[in-house]
């Protein structure tokens, strides 16, 4: 079932390899059918370079198993929780991508100090608080994906594609699974330019209209960038 | 039109990828045909993997555009003032490579601090100021090429081939399309170097007389770096 | 003899450099037959690129050579007090990586700030304290093996599967060599993440419920992660 | 001539593109032939994906140009002059690799932190001071030459062999041309490692009685590192 999908989300979990962002068995992307509530997802502890489209396993949104004989990713229940708060999106990805995982260690939101941040995500990436020792101890993955959803509250999904969850490491999104994951590369690296920028000058900012001007350059009705849009 | 031309101009942004420059779709390479006053440019948002010397554009330098069914890339128009300010440049380079682009967010010149700065550029790699938010909301674009202008006056172009645009990242360029990614893979190399020694010294510093030194050995009348220069 | 166990030091070793792990002939792998007490190791000095699973060299567990006409890894008797110390271990790794270095270099423990650490690791990476004079002095490699062993009194070496060696470098270990080289890549990796976080923020700390909850998460009778265990 | 020197020091240059030590012409490897006085080098700006044994120069201890239609390396009076004073080496290499580079242009001396370095350098990399404003101006690659001379009076060339030339980058030595592209590879990694300890411990130091056993672990009468030594 799924065929489409399945061979989506298994390119999208081998291009996390090709773009360095996870080794082993790091990281996971998932896809949904919104029509169905099905969401496709990577199956745990697999390495990537064995893994085939019939590994991957079907879940509903409530977590029971569709298809697949593998058990589905530790993290399942933080995609779920994820497809439910954030309506508009289609894939999921979670890494430990080095520098992503260093701001999310450090418990600080990485600040848009440029054009390259700007153009992907519309402000600061935000990092979420601590899950209380009731939530870590509860449904730990299930928690996780709410405690996002209310880091969330006030804040568009879709503009901000992305998020650090402390003391754990990035997860990002997108309209598909491949957008999914090429918003964790972009994270990895603007984390990474955040960092050396700061270092350079602890006072760096972005005035607001730089800012605003590189997002809506790519995005919505007033978009300019690319081929196909506008 | 202009098939010689294109092939450089596909070839310097092959380069990019394989110096490590660029990721996705991030940057763009162009070259002037001077005689024409023609200028071709990567089409906006294709990826280099796909693109062909076809799917370039061809632009006067009005930006009106000449050959080409694609839609030439966003940053055309700061191409276009660079060769209009700079009149002996041949092509121009634009990326987000990560150390230059974090100087750019820092608001920092690039100091130079050795022999393998000035062996490319002759002084600091400046900095520009910030665009005023008329600049951003207007002809955002072509004020930044404009912006860059005004930036080296005073300074010679050809020594210094390559700024860095505030919150933003680097232009370079030099007598053709090669020689400004030449010139892009040498400044994030010394950008990176810069920062290093800087937090190893932070009053390091290169005496006057070596930096002339280096400089001139590589370029002008008394050059005797090479095979091919006098 | 030993074919097998060769076999998989062998691939152990090459691993290493698959892995970015090693330049030139830094570091080495050694696997144990238990019931014979035999450990099959590295030759010292021998490039990886011509190495051969005859090229190995078979000891006993008091140094003496059993099989082999190269002579064993210089750090062979560290291998061997490892595995009179560790009962439950079947595979050693020396590397001289970056990271694990520096940390070892600096003489500070790999404090654990995240999943990722906490993942593989159950608490800090400790670092050894000095070895005397007389010990430098005498058998140096056999008490650099002792300090390790005394550095985990209190400690389970299964649950920290790694050491850093004051102002030399890491050691991991697993149940057999392919683990011990896991831990070595994970190891290197946590290093260059708690370097990177604390610079982003000095006080950055994991919370004891949440260390716990990854650790358990995949190790122990209550694991619930990959396919096999539980 | 010098069929196989030429062989030797052409496979050095081009390993110093495999270690990733260079970019583009940066960088050159030189050889002697001691019993005639005779030393092969690098022509001056070839690319090394281009460059054959039959590119290289055959200079004699006086610069004088003995076989090759190319002009030498613009170095080759640096070379010549390490070649007079430090009788006991066979080839030399300089680069500009990123991290040796940093503390150069900082203009200070890489200390020994650990047995990485200890065991291919015997004490510090030193760092020269500045040259002159005449000797800048005068014959100044054969200048720079006699200040690393200079750097080195006290010190033994073999036990120590490389060097940092202020502002500019290092200069590595060995019995022939692969050994000093070995050291300079070992340089750069020490280089690094170096930097990344003293910022996580700024008062880190190596033991003296353990930086003495290793490199004498490695070196000289009472060395049992490899195979065929002792």
């Amino acid at each position: 079932m799924l065929t489409e999908l399945r061979k989506k989300v298994l390119d999208a979990n081998l291009e996390l390899v090709r773009q360095g962002l996870v080794i082993y068995t790091w990281g996971n992307v998932s896809g949904i059918d919104r029509e169905k509530g099905w969401v496709v997802i990577k199956p745990s502890g697999v390495e990537y370079g064995e893994m085939t489209a019939d590994d991957l396993v079907i879940v509903d949104l409530d977590g029971k198993v569709v298809e697949g004989t593998l058990r589905p990713s530790s993290d399942t229940p933080t995609h779920l929780e994820l497809y439910k708060a954030f309506p508009a999106i289609g894939g999921v990805v979670h890494t430990h991508s080095t520098y992503a995982v260093a701001w999310a260690q450090a418990g600080r939101d990485i600040p848009s100090l440029g054009t390259t941040h700007a153009d992907y995500f519309h402000g600061p990436v935000p990092c979420t608080g601590d899950l209380s020792a009731e939530q870590v101890a509860g449904a730990y993955e299930a928690e996780t994906g709410r405690l996002i959803a209310e880091t969330f509250r006030g804040l568009n999904a879709v503009e901000t594609p992305g998020v650090l969850v402390r003391n754990h490491g990035p997860f990002t999104w997108g309209k598909d699974p491949a957008e999914a994951v090429y918003h964790a590369r972009v994270l990895e690296e603007v984390a990474r330019m955040a960092k050396l920028t700061l270092e350079l000058n602890p006072a760096a900012a972005i005035p607001k209209i730089l800012e605003d001007k590189h997002f809506l350059r790519k995005h919505g009705p007033g978009a300019y960038y690319g081929q196909t849009k506008k």
